[in-house]
């Protein structure tokens, strides 16, 4: 289907931008920033995955004609508005948090700057994907961790929407992962794939043999064949029986997984087969990996829990408006009072603090400084932080030309090292599965 | 994006037909039957949704030259694989429960026969669309009761992968939702699309006062004006002075709802504007719409709760292979005997069963009833079923012809209508909000 990301968009962003063009603010220059107010309960850090996949989209953000004529049979803006869309495309400029980048309740995720036109439309494709695939990132790094060096593969396809699966095979490896078994995922971002054999197929031959002799013929001996149609230690006979002692691996996937490992393990070595690998995939989550440490597992398959964030779907970040030029042609910082739901006005600077640094130890961050003000003190700041600070924001897009460094393969491959540099570099109390308090504070300046 | 359903698609689906395409066993006929083993905890029933849609992505089921490279090149499929897949589409059958319609535990929610080939394909796709689209509108549904005749709006967009969007909006009409803010959902699927204005709108503007004005301008007096930005009572004062007592309606966005609503409702009636509505769209779930019943609320914007299906983002849906076809032709009911994952062998068919029938009482819904056996007995079943007992079971597809009834905007209106009677001939505990068993209780009988 051919489809225009320009649609993926809220109608009150549409309906302001008619407004706004129509009052002349519309050409008011701002800066949005996109941000959380709260980690997901008892979460430590989140992982920011995503950015590269707004690149993407931003290249495709235009209207087609059919499009056009929609939001105008609809009412929904005005001839002179339609007139202003035909071309439209975004000339601002996009900075953030890198992918791979841990982050904190109030860290700048994205600061968007452009037109209030232009800004604002984006503003429902970008909280989208950011919230989506972060906590798919966040779940992932978390899994990742608990598994502690054995890989972790992305089965979770099934579980959630069809393109959502597509974006979560992407997020989860930037939080650690190794691969997935999404073919899509595996096309579009140069992605390891993996997969064997379903129980159908077994059920669908006459034998659990003949199963196993057809995936062997069909896959090679290094292949993984899934022992728990039936009955287990059968199936682990009848696979190396089938296979030799040079099977690639078994795969269980019901039941009580540390015990089975263990016994499947135990049986795979009395018969030989002691370079046998055993895959687990039963409803895990980062607990019940973190159970499994013990158990002689190779490698995990996870579903559910990972492409649903494990209990967190979204991250909670919203798009809002930090400042705006004047009728002077000077920018505004501005905030909304709402209860609760008040913002901090000005663009924002964000930085990481580190200690130990310089004293031969290795340096482990201590904190996250926002640095909110005007204009004239922001350019200012730079040169006179600490040493000790780190810049988190680079620059994905300037003037409506993308970085393409952050886009494709190797950008992905890239924010899976930058997040384990990152994750290595906070307090291991972050890596805790014990509810608490984000691992280091955020602090909020207002010069 | 031109982009291939076919490929969204878990890579051992391509291997199994791999290898059962060598070994003969690919051109059995098999049924595969979707069900649950479970509600989420505590859920009294869930909603289907999501069947246009997988009708709709039927259609374009296909792979693509680029498609077939990108299987041949990573070794995933044979030579002879690719020349099968070449013109590959589905000419099985499909049946199933209504969109719309009430499921329990076991329920086959969908029934796909065919070749084992062509079935094990659209393993993945029809997992995705069914888990993500019933969440939602089980999530909708309860929302809907809750909100007891006023009506919600979907506007969660923001928070779930810009794709799921698009679907969630999809299913909460299904569920009983009014309109959306999507406006690709709107598009597609010709639904109603709200929205007028967010806070960044206030703060471009120099004053809330030349907000209004502005938005008054563009969209006529009777938009609804955002009036927390700043201060409430004096939003309202101003929105009312722009626009008249004629405003169409105002939107709260923060706070404590309930004593804000009826404050502004005070306010509004003492201004004179006595038929100006009041939305609130706070980070809204079924609870809190319950909490707002004695509230002077109008309607609602639900938007975070509602995509990620208000605890339960995915229904934990499964594709199990119940029978295929021996090499005498016969059908073999099969079944895997996994611990806590065994299934029933066998085709199913399912009914409900109503009391209070032909005693000029309202019927009532009190059982779910899944039978299974051989070909031969399932076909003698229907003529002996209880009177009281209704089929459940409806034809999607027939030799992969879609019955196209079920597809575009007049199937949701339909599936709306479907489930509000479904959900009314369930005992009245199915809307309780208190978690509990499922509403009626299912048995399944072995002909």
């Amino acid at each position: 289907m051919d489809y225009s990301p320009a649609l993926m968009t809220d109608m009150y962003e549409y309906t302001m931008l008619d407004a706004t063009l129509r009052d002349g603010t519309a050409n008011r220059k701002c800066v949005f920033e996109i941000f959380t107010r709260h980690l997901p309960e008892g979460r430590r850090y989140g992982v920011v995955a995503g950015t590269g996949r707004i690149l993407d989209e931003l290249e495709k953000f235009h209207l087609s004609d059919e499009d056009l004529k929609f939001l105008s049979d609809r009412h929904i803006v005005s001839k002179e508005t339609v007139r202003w869309l035909e071309n439209f495309r975004f000339t601002g400029n996009i900075r953030g948090y890198r992918e791979g980048e841990c982050f904190f309740p109030n860290s700048p995720i994205l600061q968007v700057e452009g037109t209030f036109g232009e800004c604002t439309l984006l503003e429902t494709l970008l909280l989208s994907i950011l919230n989506y695939d972060s906590a798919v990132a966040s779940a992932a790094s978390r899994m990742t961790s608990a598994a502690n060096g054995r890989p972790c593969f992305d089965m979770g396809g099934r579980r959630t929407n069809e393109w959502a699966a597509v974006a979560a095979a992407r997020a989860a490896v930037i939080g650690g992962f190794q691969g997935t078994a999404n073919l899509l995922a595996a096309q579009l971002y140069d992605l390891k794939a993996i997969g064997t054999a379903a129980h159908c197929f077994t059920l669908l031959h006459d034998s659990e043999r003949d199963a196993f002799e057809s995936q062997v013929a069909a896959l090679g001996r290094d292949t993984t064949l899934l022992v728990d149609t039936y009955n287990i230690e059968e199936a682990v006979r009848t696979a190396v029986e089938v296979a030799g002692p040079d099977l690639g691996g078994v795969r269980i996937d019901s039941g009580d997984l540390a015990s089975l490992a263990q016994r499947v393990r135990n049986q795979l070595d009395a018969l030989g087969a002691t370079g046998t690998k055993i895959t687990v995939t039963n409803d895990l989550d980062e607990y019940a990996l973190a159970s499994l440490q013990t158990a002689p597992v190779d490698s995990y398959g996870v579903g559910t829990k990972l492409v649903t964030g494990s209990g967190a779907p979204t991250c909670a970040m919203v798009y809002k408006l930090a400042e705006r030029e004047g009728d002077d042609g000077r920018m505004v910082p501005v905030a909304k009072k709402s209860k609760d739901k008040a913002t901090v006005p000005g663009r924002k600077l964000a930085y990481r603090s580190f200690d130990g640094a310089g004293d031969g130890t290795v340096a482990l961050a201590d904190g996250e400084h926002v640095v909110a003000g005007s204009e004239e003190k922001l350019a200012a700041f730079p040169a006179t932080a600490p040493d000790n600070w780190r810049d988190l924001l680079v620059e994905f897009v300037r003037h409506g030309e993308n970085d393409s460094s952050w886009q494709g393969h190797d950008a992905i491959v890239n924010a899976q090292a930058h997040h384990a540099a990152s994750l290595a570099e906070l307090p291991v109390t972050a890596q805790s599965l014990m509810k608490g308090d984000p691992a280091i504070p955020t602090d909020i300046t207002v010069l």
